[in-house]
């Protein structure tokens, strides 16, 4: 019944994440209903992206050019790496505005299950940089493979002298105990600070 | 911070329904992750859903050739149209089943606050259409503004001699009472049939 082109189409957009069939139908559609200044410009901007964005040369952060603007920043504090999954995170560590060193992006992290080893990731490059390096802050995501990943990292660090830390746990600001779940409020007792 | 043509693009996804900010940033950074080969599979998709799909020049609705697949099947039959909004509504018809007449795609509702007026529809075609045909089924949502083209198309349709009609209101298969709505309620108690 649907047209060949779209059904493809419709298909191909649930790479997208999240996207489920009706959503991808829906989205499909929508790119028929485009107009052909609008349609024209999506396709030249997916190109440009798939063209012109690059992986930094030291920290495999997204880039314009071989060397990402943190990486090309002098300003930046070289003592301080603080090791990421994607290059999303560096964005929101940049938005928030409070970290003024380097990065180092791993392209994911260990997870045995979907058949990635430590070898997959960017984490021979990470070695490479370690020569002004005082301190690497672990900054994976607390999940079962972030942790795993972070645990690899400071077996693997540690023995060099490096001091590796890791993002404290704890409650989120703004953030109603209440409704905290039982593993982050145990981290938040277990962290806690005197005042 | 975030590479120009990425912003760009995320700008862009935006225009998909129900996309906000920071999912068309989701989007636009798995579009970066895509391979190779599946980024030109979507590109060229996209091209050719845009250059090969048109309006089937009887009754509007998608199509890959000048008539539409229901259009050009001799045996549906012609003395009913099913008037409906857009292209995704007979393809709901279709999948249902139960209708074999055929369809007459309206491309929108009236909404006077969206500056949509009948002559924006596709509604001169459709009077070009009643020759052989008996009996009109207004399909439209049933929302103020599908309300209002319904009432706007049979003034229009019943001093033609033609029967016009319209989907029946009431509780939707598998629902429960419990949970209906009043509107639903009140129309499905007025709409009740003997058994």
């Amino acid at each position: 019944m649907l047209p060949l082109p779209l059904e493809q189409l419709a298909e191909q957009l649930r790479l997208l994440p999240g996207v489920g069939k009706k959503t991808a139908l829906k989205y499909a559609f929508r790119v028929l209903e485009l107009s052909d200044e609008q349609a024209q410009n999506l396709l030249a901007t997916i190109a440009e992206v798939r063209s012109n964005i690059v992986s930094c040369v030291i920290c495999h952060h997204i880039s314009e050019s071989d060397l990402c603007s943190i990486c090309a920043n002098t300003s930046r504090d070289d003592s301080q790496i603080c090791v990421v999954e994607d290059a999303r995170d560096v964005l929101a560590f940049e938005r928030a505005g409070s970290f003024k060193g380097l990065y180092h992006v791993l392209g994911g992290v260990i997870s045995p299950m979907d058949g990635i080893g430590p070898d997959k990731l960017n984490i021979s490059s990470l070695l490479g940089r370690l020569d002004e390096v005082s301190e690497i802050i672990v900054a994976t995501n607390p999940t079962v493979e972030g942790e795993a990943t972070a645990m690899y990292l400071t077996k693997l660090l540690a023995p060099r002298g490096i001091t590796v830390t890791r993002l404290a746990y704890g409650l989120p600001a703004g953030s109603d105990l209440e409704y905290a779940d039982e593993v982050t409020l145990a981290r938040a007792i277990e962290g806690r600070r005197s005042l």
